[in-house]
């Protein structure tokens, strides 16, 4: 599952998160201006995270990606959804979610790389369809995924179901 | 899991869709704008289909809904996704895709019994957050949207995956 990159991506290769990385990665997801009112990174990582990552590891239609670095640090990761569906002849479609670069890494085409390996499983997996949300507050992601090739055709709605 | 309803929503109950329904559910699918370009209802019913009915209805995560009437005619299909996520301190949250209200069935408020449902069923499979996309194309589905307490806080975006 590796894909060695060339040139400022030298040595990042891209697999599936192990337990081993949960740290890393809610490290990533908090590291961010929307993510760090919602998340809670701390030693020892809260409970629900492991919980949340047995349940991801052990579903075979959701794949949490990460991107590692020459020295196995985690710089990125991405969750990849197989939906299965009727819609367009009973093809699946794949959502990707919480989609984070490390910020030392930013810029250099590696959410780019990142989202190919990505594109390239949900293929595999016989996806007619990649969606995605995008928080309005986020100009720069939305012209990232616009140079995708994904089209904002659609509003994306969010309801809050309070506990 | 049935719900008894009032007033013009007399005799109408929600259920698990089983493999019986699956032609009304295409049916329905197919009489509508968009989805008549993306369908094909025909009898017998493509194969497709029916694999993905299977690969939906054999996945814990994903509950097809449908609405009845008193003769157990299909007037309202949705398909529901719980998503485990590491977000939102490991919440799951859940996707809407796929609603459809028989043409004899709108504006009565089906809509929105049925919305209240899924949300039921979400809460109970302990979501965070209910969201779906909705086409641009379709401002009476926003409108309906926003009237359920739905934001359109983010951007819904597609890439086609060719084959």
């Amino acid at each position: 599952m590796n894909a060695g990159k060339s040139g400022s991506l030298a040595g990042i290769a891209f697999r599936e998160a192990q337990a081993d990385d949960l740290p890393a990665i809610v490290r990533l997801l908090a590291d961010d201006a929307l993510g760090r009112e919602r998340e809670r990174y701390a030693v020892p990582l809260p409970d629900t995270y492991r919980v949340a990552f047995e349940s991801i590891a052990g579903d075979p239609n959701n794949t949490l990606i990460v991107a590692v670095d020459g020295a196995d640090e985690i710089v990125g990761v991405l969750q990849l959804t197989v939906i299965p569906s009727l819609t367009y002849q009973g093809r699946s479609r794949a959502l990707i979610e919480g989609v984070r670069i490390a910020a030392s890494m930013r810029g250099r085409g590696l959410g780019r790389e990142m989202f190919g390996w990505a594109t390239g499983l949900a293929r595999e997996r016989g996806c007619r369809l990649l969606q995605l949300t995008t928080d309005k507050r986020r100009p720069d992601a939305l012209r990232f995924y616009q140079s995708l090739g994904f089209v904002a055709s659609h509003e994306g709605m969010k309801l809050e179901l309070q506990d």
